[in-house]
């Protein structure tokens, strides 16, 4: 019923997260609104990214370049390490651009009830790194869940020895949020974490 | 900060309607996770629907070849036309599949107070198809607003004369929807139209 081209937009549209039959018809058809120009921007950025896109090979962030905009830049400060769980998380922290150190970024996190284990986040990268550089502290940059935890805790024990300082994010009540909706495990760790008020 | 090619599609996902930027950095990000293929399939697609797609010369509905589905389908019934407001009320009525007429696709509504007036929609393209064929029943198949009973009334009077009967849309209470969520104008017509139980 739909001409052959819209229907294989709507399709394509489908391929998205969180993008159901309706949704996709509706930004098919928002296409039809575009410039010429505007579609053939999307058009090759979508080709672009999927040819030119790759893993930093020092730090595993995703870049276009040989080496990331943060492993190519001498100026960073060699001592920090941020380990995070996914390329994103390296985007946020350089957002808010009071971090100077270098990154690390993981395949996910270990989670053995969803079969992840250590030996599939691409662990070994990550600790031959830490082995060959002489960093002063690591930051375990993961969101605050048993599988972050597990996480942090599997690879602190690995380099147990090496003269290395191990931090995590602080968890605890988001700024603004209503109290009333802050889980229990929350709750928990912010009164448990509590700060002396100076 | 992002690499160039990630940025240019975050940008070209922004030009989809009510997609902002976190929105269109996660849709950005999912590309990653397809397959080339898929990637391919979407670019290309993107392409064909605003290369291909256009106008049906005598229906104006969106098609992909010379005539759409419906014109170019001699066993529609020729007594009959729908008048909608655009494209995608067509598909919308032919999943339905009950109506087996012909449509007519305006260029929207009118709507004096934004500025659109009746030679803004594409209405001497449709008088002159109602002029020339011998269509026994118009039905105005446009929303219930003020723009839709304008536009109806506009066209029935200007058609005033010929042996046409000039139907719209049922207007009342949607089926399943609570009583206290509908609104009073929908309401007060539902009660208006009320039919006999037989």
């Amino acid at each position: 019923m739909y001409p052959e081209s819209i229907k294989n937009l709507i399709e394509s549209f489908k391929y998205l997260p969180g993008i159901g039959e309706k949704t996709a018809e509706r930004l098919a058809f928002s296409i039809l609104d575009l410039d010429e120009e505007q579609v053939e921007f999307f058009s090759e950025s979508l080709c672009d990214v999927s040819k030119n896109v790759h893993k930093c090979s020092i730090c595993n962030t995703l870049t276009d370049s040989d080496l990331c905009f943060v492993c190519s830049n001498e100026l960073r400060n060699h001592d920090l390490l941020c380990v995070v769980e996914d390329s994103k998380s390296v985007f946020l922290f350089e957002k808010l651009g009071m971090y100077n150190g270098e990154y690390h970024v993981l395949d996910g996190l270990i989670s053995p009830l969803d079969g992840v284990n250590p030996e599939d986040i691409g662990l070994s990268m990550l600790l031959d790194r830490i082995n060959k550089n002489k960093y002063k502290e690591v930051i375990f940059a993961f969101k605050s869940s048993i599988e972050g935890e597990t996480t942090s805790l599997y690879i602190k024990k690995v380099l147990d020895g090496l003269n290395i300082k191990f931090t995590r994010l602080a968890s605890g009540v988001p700024i603004g949020a209503d109290m009333e909706y802050i889980d229990s495990l929350t709750l928990e760790r912010a009164l448990s974490d509590r700060k002396i008020i100076e």
